[in-house]
């Protein structure tokens, strides 16, 4: 999971944010933003790339964390718009109930979704976006991939491998799992 | 429940319906269809206003059959399209799954749900609207109310019966019950 | 899917049902027998084994229609102990929602979904029993497996092709799709 | 919300979560402990009878932080076990999905639920349990009340204000709001 902008936001500094993570789980949203057509049925995922830490390009989803005061829905568009641009248009959920919670944990047995810096509590959510996106700030590009591409092996191990699972959480969801 | 119109669409006669209609249960959508902000929160709801069986002047939210051949998602556009109007850009939803499952009984007592007609399963939506709404048809009017007015005991009484369980549903899964 | 013994508990003729297929689409349940830890985990789904129509075995989840004055609480009850036996103790979700709504329709490229017979709408379920399991009525045998060997490909081959399909559906809704 | 006794099974002192609590939200899970019947209709809500911090006696549902380094689960299972006794048995869902998402602010004004020590991010469940439970801690009762007892006046009155609203919500989300 990349936050790397939440620090301008928040009322945290990078120390504290490092304390707090070794003590208690942090909250988070993912958002998985999709095209659908007229039918509601979700024809693209809309996949960040993104330059890792380690050098290496991943494939992501939005996510980010849910700050001090933030409502979930304010986190959503927050971190949808850093990604997709000012003119992306998100329709955030009108129900809060998330699609999925997902728990990652410095140690990769508990859960399979694995972070090494933080126990984190992930409420995602299927995001259609309706205008234009184009990647922003940190992200290198933005791709639109139909179902049958996003879980393709060549994508799949593209994808870091918490979102890859998500993914296909997510598709499972709106009946478009191949 | 209403579905005047049905027929016109359908490969059914009057006759079969109501054959059919005593011998097995018939599936209906319902659509809640609702206002958002940016935040994706509900703000407004929309009834119809429309002249009963009976010469009363009702409230009520979209409902209709599913057709021979027709897909979930077919038939809640149609329906919306049919009550709201053509430029009503519903929203349809990106998942199958309703939020609730209602079930209308020719026997009040089942499940607190009647339609005299029929046993009918109803797969419930809520379903954002973007364009410009008119009722058309068979409707008098729209109307589009806050939370706290569609659940005000005025307005509850106008709404039919069912109608009116099933919009403080909605309201309670967008986190909206008063 | 399969409903060999719905006749039996109906209104109607098998001349009547046939019918009515048709005519207009038909309700089902979809129940996926999961056996659960104490922190809920799914750990086994549950399948049938069954003699299809043309003389092959194949894997099915419990399925059946929904009959004309029956809830679809007790369609779900009716269906799981026809197939698991009086003992199996399945508890019933205490929430109508389905975890997802799965079509079946003559035509195969419609939803990918395929019922040669009929338009079927079904609403899916995953039912976790407590009890003792015995394969019923016409049912040669029911197994217990892990999430990752029902999705292996020899299994995933026997499996009837829809409920291939709904199982990892189930399994994603569970956190438990490999 | 009353997490009294969180602080044992913690690794933070009482110091540690006050500074925390003023800068970053905390995750809690709400558990609405239900009876149900064989069709798994809900037919009694579990409250606790507790003293408040102001000395008056309150209705609560079951809450609780999620400590660093528990699943979701353990965190149900835990606060289940602490507030309805060893033996009470719990039905943990098999879904990560809660079936809403209940947000407190120290400003009353933001969501409508309140908690002046916290921002607290709730996943709220609804759990059946099966066996006997009994009151345990710093809770001074249990009671069992149907439905249409839980929504009376006089018992949403004793109810924390959120915990009302909550409860509202679970019973939509069953299908037996009043």
């Amino acid at each position: 999971m990349s936050d790397t902008t939440d620090t301008q936001g928040s009322w945290l500094s990078d120390d504290d944010i490092a304390t707090m993570r070794g003590k208690m789980p942090v909250v988070y949203i993912n958002a998985i933003p999709v095209l659908t057509d007229d039918l509601g049925i979700v024809t693209h995922i809309g996949l960040l790339l993104r330059l890792g830490a380690d050098g290496d390009v991943n494939r992501e989803i939005v996510s980010g964390r849910i700050l001090y005061g933030e409502r979930v829905r304010d986190a959503l568009l927050r971190h949808l718009e850093k990604d997709l641009g000012p003119l992306a248009l998100p329709q955030i959920p009108a129900s809060p109930q998330p699609f999925t919670v997902v728990e990652y944990f410095p140690n990769p047995d508990i859960t399979g979704f694995y972070d090494p810096r933080q126990h984190a509590v992930s409420l995602a959510y299927i995001v259609p976006v309706d205008g234009d996106c184009e990647p922003s700030q940190d992200a290198l590009d933005l791709v639109w991939l139909r179902p049958d591409e996003v879980t393709s092996p060549t994508v799949a191990a593209e994808l870091s491998p918490g979102h890859e699972k998500l993914v296909r959480r997510a598709l499972a969801h709106v009946g478009r799992l191949p």
